[in-house]
């Protein structure tokens, strides 16, 4: 794969969605902070706390109000949203429904094992990934990047 | 209260959203059927299987795009959309932001004693307003639509 050149390429924004406050399940919030890793890497993420495992459980010390007009800023501004949608999350369905209104190009993750996806999110307009580790997780963004004008 | 009254100067359709494929939390699911049992002895519930506890856990047997395309035009149809964000739910996040969308009139249920509400929607437009029992519930909803025009 030719990650580097794509880099180079292209220095893209990201925003990452993945459950925070509900984050019982560590191995994906550990495969949530190695993706950002790897899109760092490849350009910038505005969510990087969403992988901050110190973070999750509690959420983040600011206003909810802040906390929620801060993100739909950044879903704005980026140029494209990549979701894990292996753990119910409020927060998440409310972004992948914004990143429709706002026709952003949107990629759901899914993990191999988790439990039936939401049909709200199957039935959606977005396309949903399975995945098995992260290495594979990083195949299916790398495609899916490729495919972005 | 004027229940009865109510009913018949309008005859409403409702949207009650709550997690359904996730819910292990049978409190909430039962009180959801509750809620819902009020709602139709004042209007008519366009999600009744929300409250449904026989297909709760595995979900509806339709095709994922059916159910979301129907439970769009359903949100499109109701004159007010009751949502319990209780329980994480992808879905239920998912149709809260196209409550907003539409500026459809919604409230969401929370109920005391849950984890701390996703910032999405505590931070949202929407109003959220916590509850510690059906009856209690009943008031926040029966004040709620008391105030939609």
């Amino acid at each position: 794969m030719t990650i580097k050149n794509f880099s180079v390429e292209k220095k893209m924004k990201f925003y990452f969605a993945g459950s925070i406050r509900g984050a019982e399940d560590k191995e994906i919030l550990e495969q949530n902070h190695e993706l950002i890793t790897y899109l760092n890497s490849i350009g910038t993420v505005l969510t990087e706390h969403v992988g901050d495992i110190n973070i999750s459980g509690t959420g983040q010390e600011i206003p909810d109000k802040q906390i929620h007009d801060r993100d739909m800023r950044w879903i704005e501004e980026s140029n494209a949203v990549i979701a894990n949608v292996s753990i119910a999350s409020l927060g998440v369905g409310y972004e992948i429904r914004r990143c429709i209104e706002l026709n952003k190009p949107t990629l759901c993750l899914y993990k191999c094992q988790s439990k039936k996806l939401s049909a709200m999110i199957a039935g959606s307009s977005v396309p949903v990934r399975s995945y098995e580790n992260v290495s594979d997780a990083i195949e299916i963004i790398y495609e899916f990047l490729s495919g972005i004008k």
